[in-house]
Formats: structure tokens, C-alpha cells, sequence
């Protein structure tokens, strides 16, 4: 009898969530909100739409796709009618979207959570249900204009959050497929030498080359060459300039086509000024097979550590986690880079042919390929970062402004709370953000203390006499700076403009800059 | 071998979404996002935080929650480890979450999809994934003080939707209970005749009474008694005029602690000038058991169509579906509502002992009572409303403000690709949403009507020789009514501010009320 099946027969309950998912409350879910929104403003920016496609998808839509991730798929249970799977990522189910709709071209964004039945790694961001964060463009367009503009949205994207030390490597696919060539590796092997090739952010060369000799039985020759090559980094000027005067290189047609590119994309890079951001290197594979062109990773100084440090490093982490990593089967880039600091915090590249999959496999003879290029930010990594930097103490999870208090005593005192209401409704009709104390009678000290905590900036004060004899409320600014401001005594009819040109002030002495923001960037 | 195992064992696959579930995607989603945006603001307004809870909880955490619906609860499938199911709606894990936290007390709103194996009804909106939007006060206040709030938002979220013409059907638990005991029906029976009564809105009261008596077996006493006490409804000073005179009510202690609340509640909606949309209607019962205290329903003139009418369309309907209806169990207010036009938009009430539930579930001894106030908007149904009324056509999919142009021709003429994505640039670098076409050289005319289609409401123009002779850029206002304007020259260093103005006036020209709202609102 299963663990499990013991548990349910148990009268008690575990009050908990599932292994693997956990629950987003009060500032967590601000600054998750506040990178979202950042986010979606920069999609919103480049003319995206954003779609929503469901959790679940027909199994049949997901065999197939993650070769070896596959056994990381959530199943429904057949409760009768179709066999369901979570989604594993939002790039397949953006493929099915494209190609069941027959569209030929769209921009897209696509916030949402995917499931992954993986070791969960709390440390490392790793959970089984998580947040993607996803830009694409499909469509056949002229060479590098899309891909740069990629690019461009992975810059804002990261300095919009305050994230500025960071690298995008970069490299093309039919560059690194033509230096295998050169090197003699047969086609069919190039996806596994690749994949070894992939492994040099977090391994030395020597136990790569060990990998691509001793495991993948290539020849001592072909792995000197590909040594040469994939050494190769710094920025596309220089690197451009080394390729561009290599014997190999000119001789490949694979590799001359993918170096047109790249020098078309520093052109278009340099236009827009993030060329600084941006290095060529050989050495970055990515291990997702659908990649035909363009492949880019970025990654912040904590994730890549000058290369002695890092190679110590992972000698001793590869030790402990490649068995782990795997019997679980994560061989896949996430959970490779989490071996490093933070690892990537945003990747992509241009995959064309993933669209044309799902057309040919309903049969259609002649589906037309729909190029796609695309980028993915990491949100929990991401999170983890602004986090650390984020003013928490004072980040508010409500965005009160106003607090509504009643003052008052003696026998006939009943807290005022029908005109409390009725001075809180002017507030929200004029879309204010106002609390007050769900109490009738209650004493000033514990509204203040309640105002305190709920973040609120101003109180609106019902004083028994002020108000009573004289239709006056008390409008006062709350925190520590004003705690000698007895406030304004002002008529009930007209207090709300009062309210909001001190709300205003408080905003101006605050430097005017959206104060969330500034607490979660930590400025 | 199911039809399934068939299926995937043909080659080709079928290119869909799970059945009950759709992609979301343009205009849909653009309304869609206006329905949450707007709510989400309400919910902030009075304070609210938000949380996310993962999309599947451990199956033993939703058991015998449901009840006769527990049948419609998707399971994953038991892949090793803990036993989970799809979420059935946000109050349980809500619950879950107070408890499993001990919170004391917590306002939040959650926003997110759960699911139901429901026999989908689209035409009725009614979807195995929908979304549910919810906003609950937890915490131990004053009589009605945050029932009130409740309320308010409610009256707020439906007319900041545009939506006016509705009626809040009102009613209280304990009155309903009382007029039960009053009538002689026992308590044990109480449930039953309670679901009976609440029929009322959708079959004439013969039908109930029969209900009553033949099939629950109470006597023609009890059931006249009921009778009369249910067909009462009309303004809250009405009804309470009525039961205040009223021998049997006055004689209850737990129909006079409710009818204590509810005249409290109608000092409370009046100071905040709501009174107007409540109607307190007796025979308002609400499928689920959970309700304590207060029990409301927002219905639209649409789906409150006069009694007799009502009857009659009730007679057929019930005819066709309430066989169904019972074999998919689904009895529950959401579906029956269905029934009649859009049903209830909006609809929750008073619970106080389902955190409690699940803190003595854990075996805890003397887990406190955390009462709980809340209100769930019917998203999909007010979606198909607004959509409705919605000026479709104008409706733009993306935000996008301006589209970036080059105009030329000639041997050397080259598309000025690099040059757009300067001018591009600074328009993204200063917030403003901007696109261009993915080409190289392509004619204005392509130009033109890419920028129509993007909803662009400004064109930058980069006009061979005003560009590359000038440095001047061509502003250019979109939209027939602008066909004759030529736009204005601008040095191509300082063209944003102009830009900027233009967007302005044109805004202005638009009335200054945000374009979406008036459009999706249809005003």
C-alpha cells in the first residue's frame, strides 16, 4: 500500500501543497507582480499580443517534443474521454496555437506557469510548477531584423528590472554545425558533440574533450579542432574578424552563412546600442534540438565566475549532482546552469521548423514552415535576484493610500461606522485606496496601529466633535517624519481633493519616481 | 481499446485543444484583460492583497468538499509520489491557505482558473477550464461591516464594467433556517428543503411545493408555511417592515439574529447609496452548504425575466436538462443559473466555519473559527455581456502607438534598416509602443497598410532624401481622417517630443476617456 493511500486513510490531514509548488503571498507576489508587468509593458511595447492557451494539452501534442524531459510530463488521469498532460513548457503549445490556426505570422507574449514532475531544488529556483515568460515571433522575415529586436527586448527586459551585470552569450547554430563539419564529425553526431560542447560553461575543456573522444569516440584530431573553435569568445567585432580570416571557416558554406548573419545582426545591435551587452561565443550550444540559427543565454556576473574559479567549482559540484542530474533526466539547460550561481536568467533562439512539426504530423503534405525566433525570461531566477536586492521591510503588499478613523467617547458613542462608510465610498468613487478598522467602537492607538500596517499615507479622522458639531474632518499625513503635523481640519463635502493633493506631495517628496519600483530595485 | 489509445496510434494527430478548454487569444483577450484589470483595481482599492495557489492541490485536501460534485474533479495520475487534483475552485485552497498559515485574519483577491470534468456547455459559457475572480475577507469584525464592503465592490465591479442593469437577490442564511423551523420542518431536513426552495428562480412554486412534499415528505402545512414566507422579495425597508410585524419571525430566536443583521446591512448600503440595487428575496437559498450568514446573487435584467415569462421558459427547459442536470451532478448554483439567460454574474456570501473545518482536519484541538465574507464575479458570463456590447471592429489587439516607415527607391536604395532601429530605439527607450515591418526594402503602400492593421496611430517617416540629405524625419497622423495631412518635418534628433504631442491631441480629440474602456464598453 502506498505512502499516500496510508496518508488518506489517516482521519488527519497534512495542511500542506504539493511537493514541488508552493504558495505566492504578500511581497513575494509584489515584486513577482512588478517583474510580470515590467515585462509585459516591454512586450506591449513591441506590438505583441498575448495569448492564453490551456493547462493541459492532448498527450499527443506533447509526445515527442522534450526527447529525454518527456518522463518530466505530468499526466491526467484517464477519468474516460481524451488522455490530457500538463504543459511542459509555453513554446509547444504557442507551435500547436500557430499551426492549428494556420497563421503565418503573429508576436506573441505568454505569461504563465508550466509543470516539470523534476527533483524539486528550493535553493535553486528549481520547482515542479513554475512561471515562464515568453516573447516570440513567428513569421518569414528578412535575415536578423526580428532577431535583433529580440535582442533588444532581452536588454530592456533585464535593466528595466534593475538587472545590469549581466552578459548575453551568443552563437549560431550553423556556424557551430559548420565547425563540426570542419572538424569531420559526421552529421548524424552533431547533436550529441554538440550537447558535450554545451557542457563548457560549467566543465573544462579537457573533460569535454574527454567526453567527445573516450564517450562519443571521435578522434583526438577532430577534438583539437573543435577545441580552436569553440575557445573562440569576446565580441562579435573581434571574433567576427578571427572567423572571417580562418581558412575553415571561409571553406564551410554552413559556417559562412551563419557568420552573414551575425554580421548583419552587429550592424542592427550597434544601431540600437546594446552591442556592449553582447558576446560571441563558440562555445554556447543550448540543448534544445528545434534551435536552427540565432541562440542566445544571459547570464549575470554571479553566474559566471572567472573560468578558474568556476572550473574548482564545478569539478566539485559535477561530483555530486551529473549522477543526479541523470537519473532525473534534467539534462536540459535550465537545470545545467542552476549548477552555477543563479545560472541564465533569460534565453532563446531562432527555431524554424518546430511550427512545420505539428503541420506535418496532422498530415498536411505541403505545410508551409513558419520561422519562429524567440526569447524566455527566468522568473523565478530573476525573482530571486530583485528579491535580494529589493528594500523588503518597507515594501507594502496592499496599495492603501487612505485610512478612515473614527475618534470619539462617552455613552452615546457608537463609532460612526454608517459615516465612515460613507466617506470611505467618496474615496473609492474617486478611485482612492482606503481601509478602515472593521470595528464600531475602537480606540484611536489600535486605528493607528492598523493605518500603520496596512501602508496607508494619509488618515482621514471623524473626530466626535469636529465632525459632529462641525462637519469637519481631520485629513493628516502618517509616518515617523510627520508625527508633530496635526493635520487640516477640512468641510466633509469637499475633503477629497485635499486628500489627494497631500497624497501628491508625499508622492513629490518621495522623488516622484513609482515608489514600488524604487523599493524593489532597491535604488 | 478506448478511442483514445486508437487515436495515438495513428500517425497523424488531430490539431486541438482538450475538450471544455479553448485558447484565448486578440480581442477576446484584450476585453478579457479589461474585465481582470478593472477588478483588480477595485479589489486593490479596499486593501486587498492577492496570492496564487498552485494549480493542483493533494487530492486529500479537496475530498468531501464537493459533494455530490466531487465526481467532476480532475486527478493527475498517480506517477509515484503524492496523490493531486486540479483545483475545483479558489475558496477551498483559500481556506487551505488561512488555515495551513493560522492566519487570523487576511483580505485578498485571487484571480485564476480552475477546473471542472463538467459536461461543457459553451453556448452557456459554461467550460471544463474557466477562470474564477474572487475577493474574500477572513477575520473575526463587527456585524456586516465587511459584508457591506463586500457588497459595495460588487455594486462597483459591475458598473465600473459597464454593466448597470442588475439586481442583487439578497437573503440570510439564518432567516431561511428559521422560516424552516418556524414552518415545523426538523433541522436535519433543513439542507434538503433549503435546495429545494432554491429552485424558486427557475421553476414556479408549485413545482417546489410538490418537491417539498411528495418528494421530501413534509405535510401541506409546512409547505403553505414555507410558501408564504418565501414568495416575499422586494427593498430591503419593505421585506424588513414585513417580517418585523411578522408573529412566527418575531418568535424565532435565529430568524431575529438574522434579521438583526440585515437591518444593520441596511443602514450600512444606504450610507453608501447602494440600497438601490438590492433586493431582499426570501426565496434566495444558494446551492452550497457552507453558507453561514449573508447570501447574495447578482442577476442581470437578462436573466431575471419577468415571473410568468420565466415559468414558462422553466417548463421547457426543465423538461431537457434537469435530467442532465442530475446526472452530471451538476447541481450547483453556477449551472442551474445557466438555465436562464446568463444566470448570476456574481454571486457569494458568509461562511464562518470552513477554515475551521480544515484546521480541526489536522487534528488540531481547538482550532479557532475564522468567519469569512466573499464575492465571486462570473467571468465568463459577464465576458460574453461586455464582448456583446463591445465595438468589435475598433478594438484594437496590440497597444502599438506608432509604426516607423522608410520610403525610397533606387539602385543604392537599401530599406535603411539599420536607421529604423535607431529611430525605433529611442521611441521604445521612452515608453512609447512602436513597430516597423520585419523587410528590408518594401513599398509604402505595404507600409501603410501594416500600420493600419497595427492600430498605429502615428507614422515616423523616413523619407530618402528628407532622411539622408535633411536628417529630418516626417511625423505623420494615421486614420482616413487624417488622409490629407502630410505631417510635419522634424530633425530627426528631437522627434520624440513631437510625437508625444501628437499622441496627445489625438487622445484628447478621442474625448481624453481611455479608448479601450469606451470601446469594450461600447460607449
Amino acid at each position: 500500500m502506498s505512502e499516500e493511500t496510508k496518508q488518506q486513510q489517516k482521519l488527519s490531514l497534512t495542511l500542506k501543497t504539493a511537493k514541488g509548488t508552493k504558495d505566492w503571498a504578500d511581497k513575494d507576489m509584489v515584486i513577482r507582480q512588478h517583474i510580470f508587468q515590467t515585462l509585459t509593458n516591454i512586450f506591449q511595447k513591441h506590438g505583441a499580443i498575448t495569448i492564453d492557451t490551456p493547462v493541459f494539452e492532448l498527450k499527443e501534442i506533447l509526445q515527442g517534443k522534450y526527447g529525454e524531459d518527456s518522463k518530466l510530463i505530468y499526466d491526467l488521469k484517464d477519468q474516460g474521454g481524451e488522455l490530457c498532460s500538463l504543459r511542459y513548457d509555453l513554446t509547444v503549445p504557442f507551435a500547436r496555437f500557430v499551426a492549428m490556426n494556420n497563421l503565418d505570422k503573429i508576436k506573441r507574449y505568454h505569461i504563465a506557469k508550466v509543470y516539470r514532475r523534476d527533483q524539486p531544488a528550493m535553493t535553486k529556483g528549481r520547482m515542479r510548477e513554475f512561471y515562464q515568460c515568453d516573447f516570440d515571433v513567428a513569421g518569414s522575415y528578412d535575415a536578423m531584423i526580428p532577431d535583433s529586436e529580440v535582442m533588444s527586448i532581452l536588454v530592456d527586459g533585464l535593466t528595466s528590472l534593475g538587472i545590469n551585470d549581466f552578459k548575453i552569450k551568443l552563437n549560431h547554430r550553423k556556424i557551430l554545425d559548420g565547425i563540426f563539419q570542419i572538424a569531420g564529425v559526421k552529421d548524424e553526431d552533431i547533436r550529441k558533440i554538440s550537447s558535450a560542447v554545451d557542457k563548457l560553461d560549467k566543465a573544462p575543456w579537457e573533460d569535454v574533450k574527454k567526453e567527445i573522444t573516450v564517450e562519443k569516440g571521435q578522434t583526438e584530431e577532430v577534438a583539437e579542432i573543435i577545441g580552436k573553435y569553440v575557445k573562440l569568445s569576446g565580441s562579435l567585432a573581434d571574433v567576427i574578424a578571427v572567423l572571417e580570416k580562418d581558412e575553415g571557416i571561409l571553406s564551410n558554406e554552413k559556417a559562412m552563412e551563419g557568420l552573414a548573419d551575425i554580421k548583419l545582426l552587429k550592424e542592427y545591435v550597434e544601431a540600437m546600442q546594446i552591442d556592449n551587452f553582447i558576446s560571441f561565443d563558440l562555445s554556447l550550444a543550448r540543448g534544445l534540438d528545434y534551435y536552427t540559427g540565432l541562440i542566445y543565454e544571459a547570464v549575470t556576473a554571479a553566474s559566471a565566475p572567472p573560468s578558474d574559479a568556476q572550473e574548482k567549482k564545478e569539478q566539485a559540484l559535477k561530483k555530486k549532482d551529473s549522477k543526479k542530474a541523470k537519473k532525473n533526466g534534467t539534462s536540459n539547460d535550465d537545470d545545467a546552469s542552476a549548477y552555477v550561481g543563479v545560472g541564465s536568467i533569460a534565453a532563446g533562439g531562432r527555431y524554424d521548423n518546430l511550427v512545420a512539426m505539428f503541420s506535418e504530423a496532422t498530415g498536411k503534405k505541403s505545410a508551409p514552415q513558419i520561422p519562429c525566433v524567440g526569447v524566455s525570461f527566468g522568473v523565478e531566477r530573476i525573482f530571486s535576484i530583485i528579491k535580494s536586492r529589493s528594500n523588503l521591510d518597507k515594501i507594502a503588499s496592499t496599495s492603501t493610500q487612505v485610512y478612515v478613523m473614527a475618534f470619539g467617547g462617552g455613552a452615546d458613542w457608537n463609532g460612526l461606522t454608517g459615516d465612515r462608510l460613507k466617506i470611505l465610498k467618496k474615496l473609492w468613487d474617486n478611485g482612492i485606496e482606503a481601509e478602515h478598522m472593521y470595528k464600531g467602537k475602537v480606540n484611536p492607538r489600535k486605528q493607528f496601529d492598523a493605518a500603520e500596517k496596512s501602508g496607508a499615507k494619509i488618515a482621514v479622522i471623524l473626530g466626535k466633535e469636529e465632525y459632529l458639531q462641525e462637519g469637519k474632518l481631520r485629513i493628516k499625513k502618517l509616518g515617523p517624519e510627520y508625527a508633530d503635523d496635526d493635520g487640516e481640519l477640512v468641510a466633509a463635502e469637499d475633503f477629497v481633493s485635499l486628500v489627494q493633493f497631500k497624497l501628491e506631495e508625499m508622492k513629490e517628496a518621495n522623488g516622484g519616481l513609482d515608489e514600488i519600483t524604487k523599493l524593489i530595485q532597491g535604488i
